[in-house]
């Protein structure tokens, strides 16, 4: 977290708001925790944070997808209870729900009257989407209006909070980016004296990809992942079935870390001693894959452990997590209102 | 009125719902009248009318126009004035604001998922509109997002209350031919065995262009138009001092209604004797030009009388005015919210 800020303040209205939101997805795995929970965990102690499941955002490139949708009402819920097991504190981050917003959609629609089609054609993941489009036969998702204006929708839930900072990957600066243009061009149409919307700034996290269990990126839809709350039995069958160094076919072979898709892994949960232990145990063929996996698969199973623990009380508790996320709606309401306000009485549209 | 279904019906629920919106261009003109307000009071005793105030949409093209901006609120409730004077009747007829509902922005935001880009780049006047943009050296309004949206946001406006019927002159066939396929494509992918969004129909309307003060469309950019609460004296003027037939120079030159400016005037708002008196008269030279247009300043002060009355009523007393939008607000959002449970419930986002 190299770009944060260092202050330790008390109240949230001191704090730098940052502005964060995950897509509905399903159970969310080790790779959701290590690339973006785990940042937000920390980030709810010096910031003032608002985290929101982005259900709206998940309709942009899965609308016609009928299965995906019907689960979309669980999943937001189970990744609600995998944020609070990660340790996010509904006392410190305001959680809400972007569909339970109108507010966002109404600033969305403010803020395309006075943004240039031509930026949002030009972001990379939209001009991706369009090649993937012209290269496939049938028409898909990203040739609808909704897919084109999705960095827009996200300036709208950025700007309405006014939030200062946005945790992103390096592959979303250009979403940042088009947010600030936006917040600019508004602000010098509509109030060139005393600018509304301020323009926030990106988070870049330190985060590594998470590999999956078969070294490439951990994603659900790679059926390559461990999920946040997989049981410890499970996590380690996963493990012991992932595949290791391919040239390392018979035990007595010696192999070679760097080729073995479990080593990062080792990396990122193994302290020096443990990694140096399996890295010259490997390559003299000293220890067997199963013995190199077993400080992992315990270092997996110790980590969830309290996930499991807290997601089971909240488990218990439906209605306490649906209640954490009304009063997360209506804090976040009131400051997206607060703001709206004030963007109608700019454009002349308050009476 | 020719393509109107003929019911007598009397409770809202059984009369076919219309739904129908005017840009906030300031006070509205005779053009305004003719063109679309009297059809609105026809329609107000024949269907359950939904009226609104396009404030949001009068953004999608003036945006930047600061002087315009400011007006809006003006424009707003003088336009109200105007439907009110014309004898739009507040209990027959629901009034309201576009952006008062920011339901209709959600409907729009959630519509964009499943709408593709192609079908807003061909309306026609989206291609005009980013013609004369190519052709022009600074980039203007038709380069938004805004305003490529602007038939969808259309489509929410009238998708949102179900409305069966909109009345449109021959220009605008094209914005409810997308709002029906929007309505059917939404239908097919989130409700295929229960539609939810019904297809409207264009209801067209025997509506002539009145001319101006000109002989060109009546506009108010024209600058050649007479307002609907123009004063009897302002009327007597602004028609005294009409040109006519260019070739009847002197009062002793025998002239021709079919090359005056003032003649389709008279077509609409003279009796059928009059109209015979005055172009034997104008063709004999036997009656001047200031004799000719006093019947017809006669008339359009005489069609001008109950509007004053009312206005002049209403202008008293804003606070029932204001109170009119509100209790039109609110019927209007209870349409709108029911409607919206459905469409959330369809896509998998009730919760």
């Amino acid at each position: 977290m190299s770009s944060l800020p260092t202050p330790e303040p008390t109240s949230a209205a001191a704090r730098p708001r940052v502005l964060s939101g995950m897509r509905p997805t399903g159970a969310l795995h080790l790779g959701h925790y290590h690339g973006a929970l785990k940042n937000w965990v920390r980030l709810q102690s010096t910031h003032d944070c608002f985290f929101f499941v982005a259900d709206w955002h998940a309709l942009t490139t899965q609308y016609q997808d009928r299965q995906n949708r019907n689960s979309i009402e669980r999943n937001v819920y189970d990744m609600v209870v995998d944020w609070l097991a990660a340790g996010i504190d509904p006392e410190k981050a305001t959680l809400f729900i972007q569909s339970r917003m109108p507010e966002h959609a109404e600033l969305f629609t403010l803020l395309a009257m006075s943004t240039p089609t031509s930026w949002l054609e030009r972001i990379p993941s939209y001009k991706d989407a369009v090649e993937k489009q012209r290269a496939s036969s049938t028409p898909g998702d990203g040739a609808t209006y909704g897919f084109l204006g999705y960095p827009l929708l996200q300036a709208a839930d950025i700007l309405i909070y006014k939030a200062g900072f946005v945790p992103v990957g390096e592959d979303q600066t250009a979403h940042v980016e088009v947010t600030r243009e936006v917040a600019r061009r508004f602000n010098r149409i509509y109030s060139p004296d005393a600018p509304i919307l301020p323009e926030p700034q990106e988070l870049l996290t330190e985060t590594a990809r998470l590999p999956g269990l078969d070294g490439q990126k951990m994603s659900k839809s790679y059926n390559n992942s461990v999920a946040m709350r997989d049981a410890p039995e499970v996590v380690d069958e996963k493990i012991r079935t992932m595949p290791t160094d391919p040239q390392r076919v018979r035990r007595s072979d010696a192999g070679e870390p760097s080729r073995c898709p479990v080593w990062p892994l080792h990396q990122l949960y193994c302290d020096e001693s443990t990694r140096t232990w399996a890295a010259e145990g490997c390559r003299s063929a000293s220890i067997g894959c199963l013995d190199c996996k077993k400080p992992l698969i315990e270092a997996i199973q110790k980590e969830q452990a309290p996930w499991r623990e807290r997601a089971n009380e909240y488990l218990a508790n439906p209605k306490q997590v649906q209640w954490i996320v009304e009063v997360g709606t209506e804090r976040a309401r009131a400051v997206a209102r607060k703001t709206l306000r004030e963007v109608r009485t700019a454009m002349g549209l308050a009476y």
